[in-house]
């Protein structure tokens, strides 16, 4: 390079140095206290191959004694959640006061806490894959579920991160809702409940709200929103339930959107494509949109 | 790690194991007789570095001679595709009595026939591009088609799947279009059959089931769902007709649906956006949305 | 591999190989002059870490100097980038006459120029971080918007392609936006101008095109468009305002499309779910879809 870039480089970088002595909130300068990406989402790999323990090759783990393998990948995910929880909760409001002890052992107690929900994840992630091979005309065996479907990618993952929600965990597991979300373009935030059985076919475009509870046998196809009314009330809303309730075999086809806290679908509705719902729904119905009227020229 | 943080992880990976031998579907503990997802993805990205021989760059293939290039590259492809196809084969119900000799060789066979497809889809996949380019105002080359259309690599990818679907090859197909559904939002299942100059536009959320039929010079836009009617026969439904038939020069804007293995769509038809089409249009009709009401406050 | 099998793959070369000769435009052969799309995403992960300087980790850069840190990855994304707008450049028939010398002048300047627009970027992206926080109740910190947030990701790569853009640097722009709609969805062109304050929630399915102009403190939820009324004029419309103008203070719910370069939405405006919009609509309305009928079973 010649010196005039060489000196025009210098010059920017001087002026956006300058820069980051401004304040803003997007100049936090220590990297090292920050939570990194990358780790959260090597150790959630890990955590799906623990689920699913014959479906997905390593090659970084060459061991054939099945204990041992899984004892050398739990201690791995171990060590590095219990530092990412650490990280996480230093810069947590919450534990303002806590002392570097504490939060190591606060984290060391939430790691393993999290851990031990692995057989329950396992429990319900089983009658999603049924849920899956049984739902759906297309799938050829329950294999071809447990590859390909990114709905069934989605909700292992918000399983995973709901358990860690549920024990506190600040960051985690949106980071890692996150990552199924733009794997998959199915959007569930880790605060949401659902039940066992549940299959989301297709699945681009999908938005769960984070207050939503789902029932067990509930089916749901692409572009279907469980939201909020509004949200003009913006962090005033924070913590009140804003999205609907949807009880036990229920479907939803495509496009539909269900809003509102107060909604409740009913046991075994039926929800048709593209409605629009905002208020609930008695048990045992069907709704779909009254003909739409079409002209055709 | 202390001795109690250890002593903990024990139990938790005795926990688990204890749960592995419970006869789980998500329990298949031989992970070396199942097809490995990153090999299929690989698979893929040189199929298509074979499709587009001089856009796609490649750290590994230093050979200058195009012909000794394209060898190395095709036997590569050849010997990964092979052993993977094999492994699926296995797997499979239908190969359920066969010898390894016997799999083996059908296998060979099966990967040789699908790389004469090659050109073929390369006689293809040249007017999707043509396609793309004609019909988007915002595409200011082909060159630009190419390197940042996912509506073309969705389709690329759909052309390679498709051959192997034709041939029964199982898993394979699907593990790659749905390798381009996660990259693009497009789900277009490997069954489909489209004919040439096909044109998706943006791309996100589109959905084309197993058994639709498109002809030629079709143009469909982001959020459109080529489906069934509905799916609650689950795997009773399973090889009839689902989807619909879509003949030629038919666009389909965004948002619009149409449903239905019976549901035939003319030639030279224009479906407005959000349509929810469930029986068939005649050839050369427009159809939208009559005046949606809107209410303003 | 077997004899056999080694002539079928060195048939199945020299078929390719003729194919390949017969003038294609999916055949540019000379790899060596087309844009590198590995080192452009490489070079828009850069720009990202100089955009936030202390959110994201990399292992190649272990410099504690935060001075030195940043010339390095300035230097790093100069050379490079002045590279792939040099090989672009070559491609693009507004140079056809140029001479080398000519174009790597051209490139420098560029490069330079596009990367004293940082601190612009950067002024932006802060109020997008501070839209994001205070328009969204599930959002529990700005850490958390930053880390996870899809549309901020989205915005933030598009503000940095605009500023290429609007240098008349080609395909690269436009490389960088598509990278970002595979990752999250949204596809922004590289064309639309957007003010400060920028929210999309959620975001997947979303589509804002080239012509688009939208103001300061709009919010944007999924499955949004802000398209073109129609395409059917193809190449014919490159260059026209297509797409519609959003003023400020605009809500538009999920699913709502917008369309038609005439259109303009007035400030303060809220637009509905799924509404369908093709003209104007005046400040300080509230749009929504009039009591869709449902029927009920």
């Amino acid at each position: 390079m010649d010196n005039k870039t060489l000196a025009e480089i210098d010059s920017i970088a001087n002026t956006i140095l300058a820069d980051y002595g401004r304040g803003k909130t997007i100049d936090k300068t220590d990297v090292f206290n920050q939570p990194n990406k990358d780790v959260i989402i090597d150790i959630l790999n890990k955590l799906i191959r623990i689920i699913y323990p014959g479906y997905f090759k390593d090659k970084n783990y060459k061991i054939y004694n099945v204990k041992n393998n899984l004892s050398v990948i739990i201690e791995d995910v171990v060590y590095n959640l219990n530092k990412q929880i650490a990280i996480t909760l230093k810069n947590n409001d919450d534990y303002i006061d806590a002392d570097t002890a504490g939060i190591e052992e606060e984290a060391r107690v939430l790691t393993l806490r999290f851990l031990k929900t692995i057989p329950k994840v396992r429990e319900y992630v089983e009658t999603d894959v049924e849920a899956g091979y049984e739902g759906d005309p297309a799938a050829t065996s329950k294999d071809e579920v447990i590859f390909c479907y990114p709905g069934l990618y989605a909700i292992t993952v918000n399983r995973l991160a709901h358990e860690l929600y549920l024990l506190g965990v600040p960051l985690i597991p949106r980071i890692m809702t996150e990552h199924a979300h733009s794997k998959t373009g199915i959007d569930i935030h880790p605060g949401a409940t659902i039940g066992k059985y549940f299959f989301i076919d297709h699945g681009t475009g999908i938005v769960i709200g984070e207050t939503t509870v789902i029932g067990e046998h509930v089916k749901v196809y692409q572009g279907v929103t469980l939201g909020a009314l509004s949200t003009r009330g913006g962090q005033n809303l924070r913590n009140k339930k804003r999205h609907p309730t949807i009880e036990d075999y229920v479907t939803i086809y495509s496009g539909a959107s269900i809003l509102g806290g107060q909604t409740v679908i009913g046991n075994n509705v039926v929800i048709g494509g593209n409605a629009f719902i905002t208020s609930s729904v008695r048990p045992g119905t069907r709704v779909s949109v009254k003909n739409q009227e079409l002209e055709i020229i």
